[in-house]
């Protein structure tokens, strides 16, 4: 009978090579991190299901939390199943983050800039290339209302792209305040607006045409929809360093400490050397953002690099007031992938042959140690071509061989 | 109302100065077993209910899984707790190594060196200094029959030890083979012999008269205790070099083989500068250890601080057909413990009054991380004095100050 030894469905096991290379990429973005401040912080993989349950963050995410039974439970026949859940595993690290901030604030910097990179775990239906647990890579400034928080946020994260080596990255800016003008400049009915930020969302996937139908099958007003077009097509074009005047003509109603914040957000990005775009059709799904947005893409890789933006008001039931909050989270999972395959080669194999005494081999493998090799001991098994070619595929960068009596000043050779 | 916003019950927050003394104790243990030619690899933290409490390995951490409800149910009254559970948060790494090699054993080295660090979950109840979820630290080696195994990992955890610091541990080696020697030729019932390896484990703790007392509770006879008592001590009291001919002498039905690989650990190890004990009292907890099993103690911290033993029998199931196996658990929440508070300032604050310019603001802490610092940008607020004992008390290591119109050459203040 065949054993099935798979990991549990829709998860997986990462092998060494993968590893590796994972933890490499994790520690250019950590250190880069680290030189803008942020401290890395730990919180526990379950949380209470109320809490993760609690508010419409996440919405969609909380249909699909891992449920933990209470412990101790006997014979529960009869209860329903929200009487024998009392935790989950997390979502996502924003729920986890209000929660430690509120708990731990006596403790912590202010402005608090919080570094965190773990896994997070979803039900999802099982697909290529996703999976039901990933890493989520999240860095938040809290306590910080001025945009220091989204420049900086912007400036630090196409740093640590840059880093990883990808260097065609552009990020483009939005703020749900002038997105909430246009739908209201546009008369979109207040209770089509959620589905109209949805649709819009899709532009760069489905186009204008795209849009229109969708706005159509909601409901909007053609009227409306072709205001709203108008306007987001208006905002657009305009160049960065009129992105301001250009919405305080077209969106009298924005505020204008809104509108100057935006420009100065452009204005600061683009100086560091950034390519920014101001991009009105950018709504980013969660819906708890409260202002600016942001998204870094790239079209050498044809997909969302990282995402974030203001949300102000998620940290105000935890601790009981509002406290400014602003995220950028990397798509770890994707970036790992796009970066593909690198050489993977390391460690020196030491080949010894049966008649080799132990602690000799021991000897050696501590003598290249020190001299800086990471030292396998490999017991020769079957002929040495056979064994060589063994070598190859497990990817050993170089090999000494041990045989008896010729122990003395073994060569290392190359693979 | 007090909004509770403590984690879940028995688990905990780890602060950022506290992650970071973790990540460096971490980054010593990890560099030391690559060293070694450990490989890390990473499983999912949940596996099947079924693989969890299959055998018989861990049967007290069985009791204490966190079990997760199958997704997709609705009403589910009337249904056993049984039935409504299909994954489960592993209580160690054991059993989710058993199951990664043989799903993925085609790709691996051999023997294969795993390095495993991450977090396990039990239920246990909460007491001081025990958390519900908790880092475990493994490293295995499989496919590897001969005590090369076994002496390598005690030399590669003696290593990361000393690389932490800790110069005063000793690693304390016994055979379960040798024990059930003792236990056979003291004629103790083969019904009581799990009672008899239980009591004689606690002997470091409570004294001979305490072992004394345990074996008479469970029903061993006084000569039966008394034969055994003295062969222990016979075993004990035998200098390193003669161990093997002692339990020849007493133990005549242990094979040669045991013997004479008991001996050539306890003698590589001790030429490799550890010092090393025959301790044939030392058990070790888990069932599944089939043949040498070690324990490293420190005098200067009174508790155990790394343990393992070989396991030959474990991957069995998995695999389809025996495959040795032998492995190490460095106790790394115990040790970040006893290694205590390390120094931990870190950073510059660049500190500034509202009215400086934020672009300005922002070269000069660029122009300072290129020079080397991790710095974080804290607008002044209050008064001087009241901001800087905040930046003391956040462990900032030094700040500049940028006053409107003073921002060409602040000088670095050490805090």
């Amino acid at each position: 009978m065949k054993i099935d030894n798979s990991p549990a469905r829709g998860m997986r096991d990462i092998l060494p090579g993968d590893v590796r290379k994972r933890t490499e990429t994790l520690a250019t973005i950590v250190d880069t991190y680290t030189k803008f401040g942020y401290q890395r912080i730990e919180t526990p993989a379950v949380e209470s299901i109320e809490r993760l349950t609690a508010g419409s963050s996440g919405s969609e995410n909380q249909k699909l939390i891992y449920q933990i039974l209470k412990r101790g439970l006997d014979d529960e026949a009869g209860k329903s199943v929200n009487e024998l859940v009392d935790l989950g595993l997390r979502f996502d690290l924003t729920v986890p983050l209000a929660r430690y901030f509120a708990n731990n604030q006596a403790s912590l910097r202010m402005p608090f800039r919080a570094l965190q990179a773990a896994p997070v775990w979803r039900a999802e239906r099982p697909q290529k290339g996703r999976y039901r647990q990933f890493m989520q890579c999240d860095i938040d400034i809290i306590g910080e209302p001025s945009v220091l928080a989204e420049i900086e946020l912007i400036t630090a994260t196409m740093q640590a792209l840059n880093n990883l080596g990808i260097t065609s990255a552009v990020v483009n800016v939005s703020d749900r305040r002038v997105l909430a003008a246009v739908a209201e400049q546009a008369e979109i009915d207040t209770a089509a607006r959620a589905s109209f930020f949805i649709s819009l969302d899709k532009l760069d996937k489905i186009g204008w045409d795209g849009v229109r139908e969708e706005f159509s099958k909601v409901g909007i007003s053609q009227s409306g929809s072709e205001k709203a077009i108008e306007i987001v097509e208006q905002l657009s074009a305009s160049p960065i360093n009129e992105v301001a005047t250009t919405i305080s003509k077209l969106l009298p109603s924005v505020a204008s400490e809104v509108v100057d914040a935006l420009g100065l957000t452009l204005s600061t990005v683009e100086s560091s050397g950034t390519i920014v775009n101001f991009d009105p059709s950018l709504v980013r799904g969660m819906g708890y953002y409260t202002g600016q947005v942001f998204e870094v893409r790239s079209d050498a890789y044809d997909s969302s690099l990282a995402g974030g933006g203001r949300y102000d008001d998620l940290l105000t039931a935890s601790v009981g007031k509002q406290v400014p909050a602003c995220g950028f989270s990397i798509g770890f999972e994707r970036i790992t992938e796009l970066l593909g395959d690198k050489a993977s080669k390391s460690g020196l194999a030491v080949l010894f042959d049966k008649d080799v005494d132990l602690a000799t081999v021991m000897n050696i493998a501590e003598k290249y140690r020190s001299e800086g090799y990471d030292v396998s001991i490999v017991p020769q098994s079957g002929s040495a071509k056979a064994q060589i070619d063994r070598l190859v595929e497990w990817e050993f960068e170089s090999f000494v061989y041990l045989q008896s009596g010729k122990t003395d000043s073994p060569e290392v050779k190359k693979l």
